[in-house]
């Protein structure tokens, strides 16, 4: 595929800013006549063909941000945009949400849709099918024209643009050392496949935790779900006969069907073994026993998210960047699945 | 107010189609120079100001649907968004979606904000301050100007234009007869304030039920609750102290906060008290006791209301009509908080 050349190179090239491209290419009076016919001469040399995103990018403040987001039943998205929408609207900003259903294709869809004059900018979280490809022109595509992009949770490194991020290694290695300092010895993790980067992430974090404490870690004892449609049969064929005092799990679903096998197999939570998860949704609030999560304070991120963009897209100075990684610190919410039970007390009675 | 001259307004006045008028105020050359002249002439002696929503919906096919839903952090929400996605995607267009965060402002300006050009038609349920004020100018203009409307759920019995809804009162009525054929005899009933619809309709099921089966109605056994955020406490407040044999509430969380003031209370469920919730969320399936619940089959209405509005986007000649109301059947789904116990013979041991 030849590389299109985008409104940024010709900035580059001609040592002007995008903006300046952009007004050119529009033949805007701000633009003096002789840089126009620069611009106009250079691009048409190297056949630029300007597209909407840019156009509609420069034309005009919509004043909305789009949201993409890979899941909609999803308790952490849906706290993700409650804080995007209340910063946003704070500051005076719309915002309007697609979803990609966890699809490439979708997602490079709405991106052209929504950049297509909708809105200023995006807020997005990448679809697992675009992590699996790799496949990241879209995005690309859209810094280069320097459309502003604020990436969240699931991010991809090599994009130049602003990131909200959980520390997700450390999160898990917070929620595994708490089972270590309750004297869980063998811990299960159950995770994701590796190339969903959080639950890649929460495995390191695993990973870590044992080995700082010296503990050996037991491939037995980790198991990564293909298929989340399955994911309860699998959690319990998964532990049956496994001798497990401590289980970690990616989220608040897996640790739901890890108590529930736990259960069937005559064991409690906490008085058995102890469960921690992640995402502080309601199930994690209202299961009982009440679930020990990692909370990621998803409208915290939502917030940080909308802060950023909107900073973008008010200074025309910073299109360039420098860019921000923000790191939300996750937070061990302690509950009764992981209730201190003095288990050498209950063996003696 | 004065009231606004709409674009079906002059073309019934003038007996042509609101295409034609739309037509016609933009000078195509599809619309006689002659009809053309006496339309502009109409417009201009009544002062017509065009606005957007009419002059885009004219102009150009986007095959993008807007949806704009009270709450986003809702499970039910999310599943009819679901729906709507998946009948619209293949069916070749795009979904967009805002939230009004239940506020009648964000309402407006969120439907200014997609039908300036974004999209093509739209599927709404209202907020409920929207319910509360009764001000509905905002759907009236958008149905008047001929751009389709299909409203779900939370629907507004004067507005023109297609809905889907479900038997709201039919579901809490089997909900509460399901009790009454498990011999409960004191039903309380946990619901929300009057004005939201789908409220009103789940206690006049419960109150039909209970006449039906020649069962007094307790006015002390209904708690209708005045704020989300207080209703734990508000439900334990009410059940304390009081003789109930069932709990029919009208969405998951309070039938959950309901089980567990039974439970500080001493008593336990199903034995003591059989619960019945609405909404068939992951609470309902993974709490434990899990919940007998009416399914609102929320996929199957963003469906159908995905498919009423495609259908008028594609056939120009049933703009004006008749509409369509689409009911959905709720479905009781039993699980085991309302599983039978033998209770006399409980008593006995």
């Amino acid at each position: 595929m030849k590389k299109k050349l985008t409104l940024k190179q010709i900035a580059r090239e001609l040592d002007v800013s995008v903006s300046t491209v952009s007004k050119a290419l529009r033949d805007s009076a701000e633009i003096s006549e002789d840089t126009r016919q620069k611009i106009k001469a250079f691009a048409k040399l190297y056949n630029y063909k300007p597209n909407n995103i840019a156009l509609s990018l420069k034309n005009r403040k919509t004043k909305t941000i789009g949201v993409i987001i890979p899941e909609i039943v999803h308790h952490f998205f849906t706290t993700v945009i409650s804080g995007i929408e209340q910063e946003a609207n704070q500051k005076g900003y719309h915002v309007i949400i697609c979803m990609s259903n966890n699809s490439f294709d979708k997602e490079v869809i709405n991106m052209e849709l929504l950049a297509n004059g909708s809105t200023d900018g995006f807020i997005l979280s990448v679809a697992k099918e675009t992590q699996q490809k790799q496949d990241y022109h879209h995005l690309n595509e859209v810094v280069n024209q320097g459309m502003p992009l604020v990436m969240f949770d699931r991010v991809i490194d090599g994009i130049k643009c602003d990131k909200v991020v959980i520390d997700d290694m450390n999160g898990a290695r917070k929620a595994v050392r708490h089972l270590i300092d309750l004297d869980c010895r063998n811990i299960a993790l159950i995770t994701t496949v590796d190339y969903v980067s959080v639950g890649k992430l929460r495995t390191q974090g695993y990973l870590q935790a044992l080995e700082e404490n010296s503990m050996q870690i037991q491939e037995d004892l980790i198991l990564k779900v293909e298929d989340f449609d399955s994911s309860e049969e699998e959690i319990a064929a998964f532990l049956e006969n496994k001798d497990v005092d401590g289980v970690f799990a990616v989220n608040e679903h897996f640790a739901v069907y890890a108590i529930k096998a736990l259960q069937k197999m005559g064991l409690s939570v906490p008085e058995d073994a102890y469960v921690i998860g992640f995402t502080n949704g309601e199930l994690s609030k209202q299961f009982i026993p009440s679930l020990t999560t990692v909370s990621q304070h998803g409208a915290e991120m939502g917030a940080q998210a909308a802060r950023l963009l909107i900073k973008k897209l008010e200074n025309e100075e910073v299109e360039d960047g420098p860019y921000e990684t923000i790191v939300v610190e996750t937070e061990l919410v302690e509950r009764n699945s992981t209730k201190r039970v003095q288990k050498t007390e209950i063996l003696k009675f």
